[in-house]
């Protein structure tokens, strides 16, 4: 079945009207959009409705600033579904199975009462009546539309999540995903009030000094290939034992050789124990609309991996420097 | 003379529309803004008025994508100053006269005719007729405001400059200054069909791969003093020699252990030549807005330099570790 919206706004604001015990939810590895949507719904609905947020994972200690004093339950840690029985649930950043396993039968046995708001391009039938804008930078953008559906008026605590998770899912207002009206709802937001440096704080500068060290040694390696237009940075298992970073630590790392001019790809290769090699690639967008750039998610696939056209990622067999090289060799073979 | 307005948007609109021949120029180390604010308004008018873009120093690389085919003259690099007298002169993004020096006396002969846009919150009487904003988060900011009091319709090449110049200076809408105004403007310039993504790549990711090296140094140095809360990085002329990294490629690397928790101020020290260390200082904004904060021009100013609250430097005499113990010392006063 086609994942596309069934249904509009309106009506999915006309259910949220005629329910009054309300569980808002959303995939079980909750990232600042997906805590920003059910936050954000929930907290701009607590005052009408007897409102539940259910994170299906654990918040990442990033996004743990979000959640501020607001109350949610965390699915998975708990031993079992909370003996609810909701008027209606509502489904948040995603409509894949996938993502719910946790709460699929539960989902499935109220399916009449499942509605659906996302921005993914694919999902599935999880929710009957849904709202999917593909086009939309994040989830909460479509939260917000639904805010002003139902003539709610926003507050500081309410915008503070819908601007996080508009913030995170568009990388800081960097990536490709954030355009005008992205651009437009941050500035409704930030008028009510939001701390956007507060918030960056919170949420982005919450390293360990080992990380820098890690990266410091990352950074050291980097191999350039393909004529220039490809870096090659390496970690060993060595690297992360003599500067004490962490696998997670490695996150975004990936994109620093992306500043140099001409560079057009850029691959980390992370051995993860003896024999076995990480790959995480990422890609710039093209020069000029419509113009070429590298389709990493071609590579990845060549080599067992998968991703999107500009972030991709592949397990490798061998040590590091067979991992380079059968990298160096998708490439050829992509770009031929 | 207190800077400050010394008219409004409108009288700089009823000028410019009396005048013929006009010069727009700015202060002698073009960055984004100058260059944005500069080429917006001489792309803006150049359908009415005879048009003339007068930039005193050179367009640093990295913004030279940003003149497109617009001309404009270097006065700086030119025998003298072109024989033009022009009904107007607009001087936009700044109001010193020490950043004017090579125009100054040519602009003091003329007044009666120089008109001015700035958001800086000092300078001098350069401009007689002036507007001053100093929440603008950019002097293009303020060049938006007079192209809608001039009715004036914003094509893409307009948009494109007023749009770089408020990126690079709000360090793509990451600082403090990118409030709510600032993304409002964003997002009604991006719906004029700014290649945002095309305008990073030209104006951000520009680096040579030399700068990776050096910064994979300079992170592998860092030291953490004062409870942690503050870390100094450390250049030696050797690591320059030995990377081929050069001294304006540190520019930014100062900020890199902010992402980490607990960090309030990180500190560059970059040995320039024989007992001769230049220290880069920066801070993060409160956690709070009006709470804790460390004051880097504070201890800058004790020893001998200067800059902002969050941002500032000092050259000192000595080597690398005089030069961090005098800043440990200087902070331990200032934070007394």
């Amino acid at each position: 079945m086609s994942y596309e919206s069934t249904t509009s706004l309106k009506e999915l604001a006309e259910r949220i009207l005629a329910a009054n015990t309300i569980v808002c939810t959303s995939h079980e590895k909750p990232d600042g959009d997906a805590v920003g949507s059910v936050l954000g719904l929930v907290r701009a609905l607590s005052e009408t409705k007897d409102m539940h947020a259910w994170l299906l994972g654990s918040v990442p200690p990033a996004m743990e600033a979000m959640t501020g004093d607001t109350t949610w339950t965390h699915i998975g840690n708990a031993k079992k579904i909370p003996d609810l029985e909701p008027d209606l649930v509502i489904v948040l950043d995603t409509g894949a199975w996938s993502q719910l396993e946790i709460l699929e039968e539960w989902l499935r046995a109220r399916a009449d009462r499942v509605i659906g708001l996302d921005h993914h391009a694919s999902g599935d039938d999880v929710a009957p009546q849904r709202v999917v804008d593909a086009s939309a930078a994040a989830c909460t953008m479509l939260v917000l539309q639904l805010i002003d559906c139902l003539r709610i008026e926003l507050d500081i605590p309410v915008a503070e999540s819908l601007f996080g998770g508009l913030a995170t899912d568009t990388g800081w207002f960097r990536q490709a995903n954030a355009d005008a009206a992205a651009f437009a709802a941050a500035a409704r937001l930030l008028a009510c009030g939001v701390d956007k440096d507060g918030l960056y704080r919170m949420i982005e500068e919450t390293a360990r000094p080992e990380r820098l060290a890690l990266h410091a040694r990352a950074l050291a390696t980097v191999q350039w290939v393909h004529e220039g237009e490809v870096a090659i940075m390496r970690l060993t298992r060595a690297d992360f034992a003599e500067t004490g970073g962490r696998r997670s630590e490695v996150v975004g790392l990936v994109n620093a050789p992306l500043v140099v001019q001409g560079a057009e790809m850029s691959v980390l290769l992370v051995e993860e124990s003896e024999g076995s090699v990480k790959a995480s690639m990422r890609s710039k967008p093209p020069r000029v609309p419509g113009g070429p750039f590298v389709d990493v998610r071609a590579v990845a696939t060549q080599l067992g991996g998968g991703g999107h056209m500009h972030a991709a990622g592949a397990r490798l067999s061998g040590d590091l420097d067979a991992a380079a090289e059968a990298i160096v060799q998708a490439l050829a073979q992509e770009t031929a």
